[in-house]
């Protein structure tokens, strides 16, 4: 047996994510102390604007009435008597029930009906609406007002008795589980009894006899259960429904909901009473859900669904296939077209694509809801963008309006949704980096390099990926691992280069050594192809076919136009390579924030030099090493500053410890001391003596070049002849040098001579006469550095937030570690969200508006952006944006969503919020 | 052959480390622009309070003239004219050698003598003298005037030719080596050509001709090497001298020594230069050092040593063994009883212990030097409460004069003379330090930097030891010599230091190149521990015991009495156990700031039940395990709580990650599985799940018990149930419990409600009907709860920072791998200190300070107090009070070098310092 009550979990739910813009506040009908308002067609007492005091339904029913369309008539009591009954104790306001004893006339000579009548009975629902809408809050009772005469009563007006007990039962279902808390499994074992009695397989083939059978069944649970008869005057069932609603607001579900989605500062909840109307009173009625706009695509045509003779809640339980609005003419052609009206007046009022709710009760047609439709990426944008041709909205509130952090929609190929059933589903992981991946199983980063080299296509499946594996990972077409979280070092550098991952499938077994996966019985080699999912964390066997969104053309195209044109905020990337770099341009990126050196160094060619570096005993031999790393670091350069030409490009020195280039297990090190000429024992003793407790915290950034000031020697001369080189090749190159995790002012103070020393030793060397101007800054991502950003900031001409290890360091969260107590964090909602995904503004913010407003302090010229993770983050951007940095820097795949985003914070401020 | 230059370390030097209270700070004689100022009979233009511009030396000179003390006259170029000197690139200023030729002049008249005269010559003598005293900056000129000529002056004034050009030789040889930078091996080959030639044996058998013919040796050993000849004009040889003293201040040894003593801010050097006197001219002359007090007990007696015949160079140098001072009625009776008025004078003038250099002439005493004396910790305390009974100073002025570390000298651990035995004696050297030390034998500085910071514990043992060896000295346990006496560079040093030190233990045969100590027919190598004793002159093989001196009694009592008299700062101590929480009470600690429970779970008993309770599968097996450690922690808590009754005790509940609580090795896995009746597979397989990439930012703190609440409840229910044993005995038991590591407002809020909830369940279970009242804090150490205390304090009694790990986060300098750059670091002087040994206030001091105000802005009862081992430092401790803290606190042995600091910190602060 279904459900009876609507726990209505369509598409429906107001869009959130993208900031809203409302209109007027002022209420122009508030009166002191009025606790109920109207609805009608013969009066309305509330509008829109007054969501905090009839909650969102109760407005919108208003409003709706106030436009005229056909809405059942009712009437809101409202927050402030909600507010009123907790201030009293948890009693009904005096007064409370007169007034709906009023309005309830007012209804009845709006209608013709009469409550509890045994003629021509008026029948209400109850729902609760607070100011924001909190699906699950309380469950809506239906039918209300029915009772042993008015069942009757129904029974005659509709001609159908089986009908009236229908509905009967369903209010004493609904009334004894909503408003008195008895257990549904009574009711469904009651209604088995009579199944049973009339040997009925389903609901529906009960007859009427049973349906009467089952109303005393039910009204015999209730009396057992709540040690009264079930309510037999209409004004009781009302006055306890209307308690219940108040009492539902301090649930165990209503506050855990408000605690999870941080809504705070409301009053109470209003309650909405509204005349029944029914869909299932015959052939000529039904019921529908629908939007203004296809919600998928965004395309301008009326989108939904409908059942015929049926109520609301069995198109959201999905027991009867509804069918396409589409074929609504051909049913009821004039209810249709009046449809097709109401769809052009909500999105004149509104200006914005509706969810909507009807109801068809003998061939009228009435509007339960409407609402901001959810969408997806791609409609949100094509809808913006149709609505600012169609003159409904502005460009500004077009961009408002898109969730920026859908665009990656737009960006990632996905699996083609109707050919998913192709692949078998395996298992389900965590769906780190969005896109979709089609590839045969390589269980090494080597192995992945050699089949992509022989012209396959791999996905990458490990327990888990380390620095080393980054050459297998770039090749591989998606990357799968059995462990870690969104943070794991899969997860981030896949994200960095917009690759396809899942993360954590810990259903997944896998044995490299013997080249198998073994999988819920399911055992994978080599051979076998699997589709994964980065944006559901799907994974497949067999290979599904993807769609190729097309990027920043049409309406995209012209959302990036009006996004840069309201902006303020620069956007560069995180790119490291040439490809990176040029599809961050196609991006519109306005260069490049942040050039890790070190994955260069990761090269085959280039490991072994850099081991070599590693291993040396003294300068001399350490000079030697880094001299033949010199070429490939400029050729690197070269080929980014060529990629970016024109645009600044901020290069970050060294950073990771020196342990990191060196393999830990012992078959790796041998290799490493055969190639190298040198003892394993010696290589075991450096890997041993680099060995760190906490290597995040030890011997890596800036301290490197302090301590082997050559590396920063090769790596700066590498920079400097790469610009020189790209300049006589007329490519105008801009590198910015930075110093990563500069914490006192020495350091800094330092480096800077260092690098200048470097720069015009070069200068002099190649004879170079014109003047080289390579701005010099620092990361700040130690929390001293933000302390004391007024000292560091007069040795930098640039700034730029590390807001990854800011957040480490701040929280003193090990981010390769946090996935053993995030979890439980997040679910304990100490954490609303994982700071390495969303920036922690108010603890590591405000480092970060500490260090900028205290180096412009002593240097008004400093630039000040960021490039971490956050920097991609929507909600982050609109925070850089309010601290007045400079530019943020992101991912490719980002730049995008930053773009819209910057102008989103842009919109907003000048709005004033 | 033995040194003649005098590189002076004597016992000398202002007394570092205390702070000190400075007189009035203008000095009344100040001109603009004057370049030198002179000192003697007739006139003197400078005076004690001008250290700043004249050096310490300078002013001293100045000032004891003023006060009729008999000094050879001279004059002072300030240190204003040193920075102008290098602010003109290097440069001698204009006009200064115009002056310096007017001093000379006056001098001239003074002591009617006349430079470079070859009748009646003056000599001069030239010394550099910054601020603060910093021995071994640049050596001493003396005799410096003497040419071909006057050296044939010196003979006729003097009738002893071999006196003149003995003196004359020596000028050559220091001149050339401490100005001109000639190797002192050629001027030591030369002496022994002419030995050979002479056939003589010492020096002193060398004829009058020997020493005519080494002066022209020496001579032509400078011309070789110089590329000139020895100035023959006396003002040529004065204006090198003094450029060489300039250059000095930026020697490598001045800048060392800088760096390692913490001095800052210093214009420049002083050069001082006075007319010779002669402690060498026959058996009526003579020289000698003294302090006007004991620095090794405070005992108020005069206290020296001299030599006949002899220069000050000779005293130090330790060639010849000087007399006790005691004997110098029986040569001198006259100049003793005017050396002893003169004592009586200093002290009443600059009211504190001076060191004093004088030498007799013909009969004739002169003062060179007086300077307040360096001590031992033991003789400050003497001396500070002699002086305040002698009516000299205050108490205030008694408690900010004794270097509050000093303290610990009288803490130290001694030998347990009981179990001398168990060491075999192998020599008796000069007791130079006090205290114990044991360690393996290291034979360079350099080796011993680097053993110390693998680990090792090592003795320093050196033939002699010199500015250059002070990183070593540092780090090693204590120092060694086979030469010198109490004043040779190793005894000043390690007395400066606290650190143990015996010189002089000419037993010793130290071939430190084979690595080799032979001692009586004894060999010992780098890997033998010896033990030495700074109290006795003791050398031992083997390692010896050692003991705690107890208790705070006689002179130190009443520096403790007068101290807690005028702080207002509270010092508790970190202890874990009824031991240390006895001593630390007999320390004169008010409470324990910092009981650490894990070191409890270590225990062998123990450790088993901890380890089921982490391989625990489910709740349910935790809580078993977690009963079992129950009782233990109730008892140690019980056995806290009575050492410490009627005072505070803070409990920080559980910290480590849990992995340290088990071993990483195949073989102790094993071993716990045996234990446990598990698999050895499962136990590596937790350890391997508990591996964290950097631990220090993992799973640990109150993370633990917000993902194991378990913990929480077991650890909290032993505090309240020992605390209710406690009282039901008649023990006041005064927990406080403290939450480590917390970072933001939800993980205390829950906290406390978790504390406060098994409190309350505890109490019921006891059917306890008093109120029970236990503060419930957190422990600010996560750079992010300082920057939002202010919602932090709304859950905490009170907050407590632990400053190692703030430290450790806010630099991101993980303490156990700083070591791969910290040294470079010091030495680099990017950073000036250890910020794990001394509060960094600059970066970290902001953190608290937020912390300590924004906490208590939302709650204004906050208890705020810091538990890092910053607390037991003095410099720090200052910090703390200015901040405003409630209290410090430290581990015992601190506690009463805290009480003095904390005091100092009044006092200075009362001063508006």
């Amino acid at each position: 047996m279904p459900s009876v009550t609507a726990k209505h979990a369509g598409l429906n739910g107001s869009s959130n994510g993208a900031p809203r813009i409302t209109g007027k506040a002022t209420p122009s009908k508030l009166q002191a102390n009025k606790m109920v308002y109207f609805f009608g067609k013969t009066r309305v007492d509330g509008e829109a604007s007054m969501k905090a005091l009839l909650g969102g339904k109760g407005a919108n029913l208003a409003d709706m009435c106030s436009i005229g369309l056909p809405v059942p008539p009712g009437f809101t009591i409202t927050t402030d008597t909600c507010a009123a009954y907790y201030q009293a104790g948890q009693r009904l306001p005096v007064g409370l029930m007169n007034e709906v004893h009023k309005y309830i006339n007012m209804l009845e000579k709006e209608t013709d009906k009469k409550f509890g009548s045994a003629e021509n009975p008026l029948l209400v629902s109850v729902r609760s609406g607070a100011a924001v809408s909190m699906p699950g809050m309380m469950d809506t009772v239906l039918n209300l007002g029915l009772t042993d005469a008015a069942v009757e009563g129904l029974a005659k007006l509709t001609g159908n008795r089986r009908f009236a007990y229908d509905s009967y039962r369903r209010l004493i279902n609904m009334f004894g589980d909503v408003v008195m808390g008895i257990p549904h499994e009574l009711f469904e074992h009651a209604f088995k009894v009579v199944k049973q009695k009339y040997k009925a397989e389903t609901d529906n083939d009960v007859p009427e006899q049973g349906i009467v059978d089952l109303c005393e069944a039910y009204k015999e649970v209730f009396r057992k259960r709540v040690g009264e008869i079930f309510p037999q005057n209409p004004f009781k069932q009302l006055e306890l429904a209307i308690e219940a609603v108040f009492k539902s607001w301090n649930g165990d579900r209503a506050v855990s909901y408000r605690r999870i989605q941080g809504i705070q500062g409301l009053k109470g909840t209003a309650v909405n009473i509204q005349t029944m109307v029914f869909g299932n009173m015959g052939e000529d009625s039904g019921t529908g859900v629908g939007f203004t706009r296809n919600p998928t695509t965004g395309d301008n045509k009326f989108y939904g669904d409908f059942l015929i003779n049926a109520q609301g809640e069995d198109v959201v339980a999905g027991i009867r296939t509804p069918k396409l609005i589409d074929e609504m003419p051909k049913w009821q052609k004039k209810c249709y077209e009046q449809l097709l009206k109401i769809k052009q007046k909500l999105e004149k009022h509104y200006k914005d694509m509706q969810d909507i709710e009807f109801t068809i009760e003998r061939g009228v047609l009435y509007m339960l809801q409407t609402r901001t439709g959810k969408r997806t990426g791609q409609a949100a944008v094509k809808i913006a963008c149709d609505m600012v041709k169609e003159r409904l909205i502005t460009e500004k509130e077009a961009l408002v309006r898109i969730p920026a952090g859908d665009l990656s929609q737009l960006l990632f190929p996905g699996f083609d949704a109707s050919k998913k059933k192709i692949g078998k589903l395996l298992t389900r992981g965590i769906a780190a980096s969005p896109g979709a991946a089609v590839g045969k199983i390589a269980f090494t980063a080597g192995e992945a390099v050699m089949r992509k080299l022989n012209g396959e296509k791999v996905i990458l499946v490990r327990d888990e990926t380390s620095p080393e594996d980054v050459e297998g990972m770039h090749k591989a077409e998606g990357i799968l691992t059995s462990t870690g979280g969104r943070s794991s070092h899969a997860a981030v550098v896949a994200v960095g280069w917009g690759k396809c991952c899942v993360v954590g499938a810990g259903d997944l077994h896998i044995d490299a050594k013997a080249k198998k996966v073994h999988v819920k019985g399911e055992v994978l080699g080599p051979d076998d192809v699997i589709s994964i999912d980065g944006t559901t964390g799907e994974v497949f066997a067999g290979a599904i076919p993807t769609v190729i969104p097309d990027k920043l053309s049409g309406d995209f195209g012209t959302i990036m136009r009006w996004s840069d044109k309201y902006r303020t905020l620069g956007i560069r990337t995180n790119a490291d390579t040439p490809a990176d770099a040029r599809r961050a341009r196609e991006f519109g990126a306005s260069g490049i924030g942040l050039c890790r050196t070190e994955h260069m160094f990761f090269d085959p060619e280039r490991i072994t030099s850099m081991r070599e570096m590693i291993l040396a005993d003294n300068e001399a031999d350490r000079r030697k090493a880094l001299d033949k790393l010199l070429p490939h670091q400029r050729d690197d350069f070269v080929g980014i500053f060529t990629a970016m030409k024109g645009l600044p490009v901020t290069i970050r020195l060294i950073d990771p410890p020196l342990h990191e280039f060196l393999p830990h297990d012992d078959a790796g090190q041998s290799a490493v001391a055969k190639s190298l000429g040198v003892s394993a024992e010696k290589v075991r003793r450096r890997v041993s003596e680099l060995h760190e407790a906490n290597p995040m915290l030890g011997h890596r950034g800036c301290r490197l070049c302090l301590t082997y000031p050559e590396i920063l020697e090769m790596q700066v001369r590498a920079i400097v002849e790469a610009m020189l080189d790209c300049q006589a090749n007329g490519i105008k190159a801009m590198p910015e040098i930075m110093h990563p995790l500069v914490g006192t002012k020495k350091e800094i103070e330092k480096l800077r001579q260092m690098t200048i020393d470097t720069i015009n030793k070069v200068k002099t060397e190649k004879g170079w006469t014109k003047r080289i101007e390579i701005p010099i800054g620092t990361m700040i991502e130690v929390p001293r550095a933000a302390l004391i950003a007024d000292t560091v900031a007069q040795d930098a001409d640039f700034f730029s937030f590390g807001t990854n290890d800011l957040t480490q360091m701040t929280f003193g969260y090990s981010r390769d570690d946090i996935n053993n107590f995030l979890p439980a964090y997040l679910e304990q909602e100490i954490l609303e969200i994982d700071p390495f995904v969303s920036l922690d503004q108010t603890g590591v913010g405000q480092l970060v508006k500490m260090g900028a407003e205290r180096g412009r302090q002593t240097n008004p010229k400093l630039k000040v952006g960021i490039c971490g993770e956050h920097g991609g983050d929507p909600k982050s951007v609109h925070f850089f944006h309010k601290a007045g940095l400079d530019y943020v820097s992101c991912s490719p795949f980002r730049v995008p969503i930053a773009r819209l985003a910057a102008a989103q914070a842009a919109i907003l401020v000048e709005m004033g919020k």
